[in-house]
């Protein structure tokens, strides 16, 4: 089959027919596939710069390794569109992250080339591993290979990944993806480091020149080999083992150009050949390709829709739970000096940009590493600053140990700024902010507030900070303020809004809302019902129970999984609840759309409440 | 002061009289400590190899380093018995782990010189930066000292902690103690990486010897020059920065004779006076001074009371849970060959030493490495491989995000082997395993198990092997099987026994003993209640709920943090339950003396129930 002058993506046999290419056709199908990336995250947003920086990586792994039999492991899942595109969703690909199209990362349900889930960082080489055991155990010759970038380097797990695989003796390799960034600018002193390998070209063919003439030399004579003598191999080992990828037992080649498709085949086919744990270190540039993107990387990491030509986006950035989170918290910074801010890796996403700039030294991005974030705020509290953790619901997940051991146990004071809780939407289940109320409901001494708007968020950050004195998480969604309905009463413990009916609606967060545009619905059915608007959400309380036991019937909404919810809680202490949870992981889609599925919308609400006093009337 | 011939541990002012002795007189107190570890822990129990280990060690920090004026953070606190000592608790230190008495891990509420909490490995790094940057923002120019073993840099925490700390430009000082050992033999490429370094004697000197020869030497002429031409600042990186802790930014100073108080002390000295993260890596041998630990360190990890000549345990080790449940594994390992076995460094504590035996090639240490140990567990389900992880309780609490994210999504078989569940006494708050019913509930796709004796744990392992396809949880207790009461039906769903009462106790695991018991002391009060004894615990089940609700009255009585627990679930279904669970962290004790003050022994079950009723009649 030639492919001269007709190449097309969506008529191609993927990813076989890749081997068939020249290195020019290559090329040329590269930019068709930058073209479809940018097209479609131009119109349905997405990690734009990641992707289009491992395009070239991309089709040369599936031209050296024959998936599924060999198993591509991507870190995160960010840089895997191309791996989709080559893999026979071309022409799914115009639904990216929609409703029932293609998720945005790898699901082995959605495709048997996503050979492992991603969403979370830094599990890739764990679970490659895994796989890479397991085809040892089966006599299978194939490879396991994971592909990571610099940013998932910072996170605990990919150096236990590291630690288990370099004395693994199978057949794992790494590909590190090295593009100075993870979401904004890498930190940590492995960033660095790696920085510093990233200018060593020709490094790997010194290192082997080295060590031959070495080998050759005798120990008398120079200057050097005075120094050598009776230690040459001291000196051996420092030259041979010189990268700290060796010193954890893996080869290392590199550093490879990752936009020239020749020149990383031959360094995956070298890493093939030697049939034992192999890093392949990849140079690339974020964004390649799309010049708004390589000029602000950061800014297209995640990105909603934009204009192609000009790069700008759709809408103009408005303020979010998340700015004004951030923006509050200068203020109360200003007077508070004992406040300090702490996130992983997530400065622009939790708003903290603002505090990063006024208050540099009270301000640690971390990297991806959300238990060392939690335990340096251990360490920060037991000498009495205040520590602030701003971090994205899901991913605190990644806390719990330390939450209980090296917070809750001391007794500290140390608030979080739980971002993205609930649903988030076209990011998908590994995203969805589902199970913080749950798991930090089960760390002892920890109070929950969840906040309905801008004006009680600001409320409840100043009371976690100036007032409480323990664990506090202050949760709120992504995204916007609804201003549909303008709460009357913000504060920091509960509103109860009495229209003189014997049903009860409980809700708190954004939900309250959704609420009180049911209310209306059900008006209209001549169903009249009071409002119990949670702000202070757990511990659970006596004077809430009481409230919630004095009506018929309390209906409680909460976008929260069904085990560890607080309408769980209240059930366990009155006998009149109805509660409307979260009972399976949400796949990705239109918040919205995903929100009415569950229930959770307006309408739905009412039709709920609707419907289960019309089953008890009967 | 002079302390010549009259020196007295209980008589001297610790720490401050440390810094007036003389080495030889450090020496002789060495000598003093290692009888008073020994004598303790021959009678008390507790982590004797680790501690006789850091004996010189400890007395050289707190000679160089000014506590609590500088921060010792000791990790994991196994190494931390001589610091107690030498802290003022000498004459405390008869009450080691007793109720009461002192801790067996370092806590900052016991002495303002545990400057952090110690139990769960590897999170000292991290705490000691946070107390450094609390320090500078402060104008203080004291230390951070985080101690850290070797067996804790097999944790991703430790890294997180380095790849922070690195670059932090504060006064932090690691020092690895480096004994080749953590708790069984270490694991890992990082153990062979740090063994090699422990051969380099004289490395450190002979490394600046090279850079002032390099820096000297003219590019042209021998051999080497030849290949350095060119490349001179590769070779010169190689050897700067030789070794993995440079390359993560810290100094590097070692190895240094551990237990050679002055090597030490000069060592400590150059690191205070860097003024920068420095890492101090110290040799030392566990169970240094003690013939019978020297020999067998593992054994003597975490003991029980022995005989000091001879070093033999005063009872003769009889079956446990942890016993049975990895003999029978290997029953069914035997037919069933895709079952692997993972551990994180608790090869004996969890008895997969019998499976690690029989089935080498499929049975996996990964070293104190939870997160990785469950997600290495999904690449071998994905790959259809059946992958139990025996655990401890406590610290399956860092795996929770990979068991949502890396297990459950994908629908994962995968089986949790979960060891101390419960109380375990003497280890205290930080190893008590109460939250994992609370934090596996909240997991979707998860099933748990709770056998109350060794026949039920087996068949319980059988079914979560041969039969169940989801993430299932087995957990039993530390120890031994109470055959006081003989369960007359073990199985894997629930037992009702019914002795013809009104009133229901609903129970599960070691409790069943006690709820038996309490049944014969009701009866003598005419008090006749039924017993509902779960197996399958969750999830909840509508049949059980049902039969709870058939009562007047359920006393639910559960080892288990009161939030999360399987109590609050069936209470938000079922209006009839008193519970009784955990509502604090349990500090350490007796195990029996524990359960009683929570109320689990059969004579506080009795009265607790008695109390309600007539309460009620009232």
């Amino acid at each position: 089959m030639s492919y001269n002058n007709k190449l097309d993506i969506y008529k191609m046999n993927l990813p076989a027919d890749l081997k068939k290419l020249s290195l020019p056709q290559c090329d040329e199908l590269c930019k068709q596939i930058r073209r479809l990336l940018i097209t479609t995250v131009s119109k349905n947003g997405g990690h734009l710069a990641s992707s289009l920086g491992t395009v070239e990586l991309t089709v040369a792994v599936h031209r050296v390794f024959d998936s599924p039999r060999d198993k591509i492991v991507w870190d995160v899942g960010h840089q895997a569109y191309t791996h989709k595109i080559v893999t026979g969703r071309a022409k799914k690909f115009s639904t990216l992250r929609k409703e029932d199209g293609i998720s945005g990362f790898c699901r082995p349900d959605e495709s048997v080339h996503d050979a492992f889930i991603s969403g979370h960082s830094s599990n890739s080489i764990s679970a490659a591993l895994g796989m890479a055991t397991a085809m040892k155990l089966n006599g299978d010759d194939h490879y396991a290979v994971a592909i990571v970038g610099d940013g998932a380097s910072s996170g605990g797990l990919f150096y236990e990944g590291l630690n288990n695989a370099g004395k693994s003796n199978t057949n794992i390799i790494v590909i590190l993806n090295y593009n100075e960034m993870s979401i904004s600018k890498n930190v940590g002193s492995m960033a660095k480091y790696l920085s510093t390998l990233r200018t060593r070209e020709g490094y790997h063919k010194t290192k082997s020149a080295v060590k031959s003439v070495l080998n050759k030399t005798p120990v008398i004579g120079s200057p050097v080999s005075k120094v050598i003598k009776g230690s040459k191999d001291t000196v051996k080992n420092a030259l041979l083992h010189a990268t700290l990828f060796e010193d954890l037992g893996f080869e290392y080649i590199g550093p490879i150009d990752g936009h020239n498709i020749g020149e990383i085949e031959r360094g995956l086919q070298s890493a093939k050949a030697l049939k034992r744990p192999v890093l392949v270190h990849v140079n690339t540039v974020k964004g390649k390709g799309y010049t708004p993107a390589e000029k602000n990387p950061g800014e297209y990491h995640g990105v909603g829709s934009f204009e192609i030509a000009t790069g700008n986006p759709d809408v103009v950035a408005s303020d979010s739970f998340s700015s004004v989170m951030g923006k509050e918290l200068c203020d109360i910074a200003r007077t508070n000096k004992r406040v300090c801010a702490i996130t992983a890796a997530m400065k622009y996403g939790t708003g903290l940009q603002y505090f990063a700039k006024q208050f540099p030294e009270r301000f640690f991005d971390v990297g991806i590493a959300e238990e060392h974030a939690v335990t340096f705020c251990g360490g920060l509290a037991q000498m009495r600053y205040i520590p602030v953790f701003a971090v994205y619901s899901s991913f605190l997940q990644r806390s719990y140990d330390e939450l209980i051991h090296d917070l809750s146990i001391c007794h500290y004071h140390a608030v979080l700024c739980v971002d993205r809780a609930g649903i988030v939407g076209n990011d998908g289940e590994t995203h969805q902010g589902i199970f913080d109320v749950s798991f930090l409901s089960s760390v002892p001494n920890t109070k929950i507030y969840s906040p309905s708007d801008y004006e009680e968020l600001r409320l409840c950050l100043r009371k976690a900070i100036n007032e409480d004195d323990c664990i506090v998480a202050v949760r709120y969604p992504r995204g916007n303020e609804k201003s549909l309905i303008k709460n009357p009463e913000p504060n920091t413990s509960f509103t109860h809004i009495k229209k003189g009916g014997h049903i009860l609606i409980v809700t708190y967060g954004r939900l309250c809302n959704n609420v009180m545009a049911a209310l209306e619905i059900l008006k209209t059915k001549d169903i009249i019902c009071d409002v119990l608007r949670l702000v202070e959400i757990f511990p659970i309380s006596e004077q809430i129970a009481d409230i919630i036991s004095s009506y018929d019937v309390a209906f409680f909404f909460e976008e929260c999984y069904d085990y560890g919810s607080i309408s769980e809680k209240y059930a366990a202490v009155c006998d009149n609840i109805a509660p409307f949870t979260i009972d399976y992981f949400v796949k990705h889609g239109d918040c919205d759309v995903l929100l009415d599925e569950l229930g959770f919308s307006s309408e739905r609400m009412a039709q709920q409440i609707e419907v289960f006093l019309s089953d008890e009337q009967t």
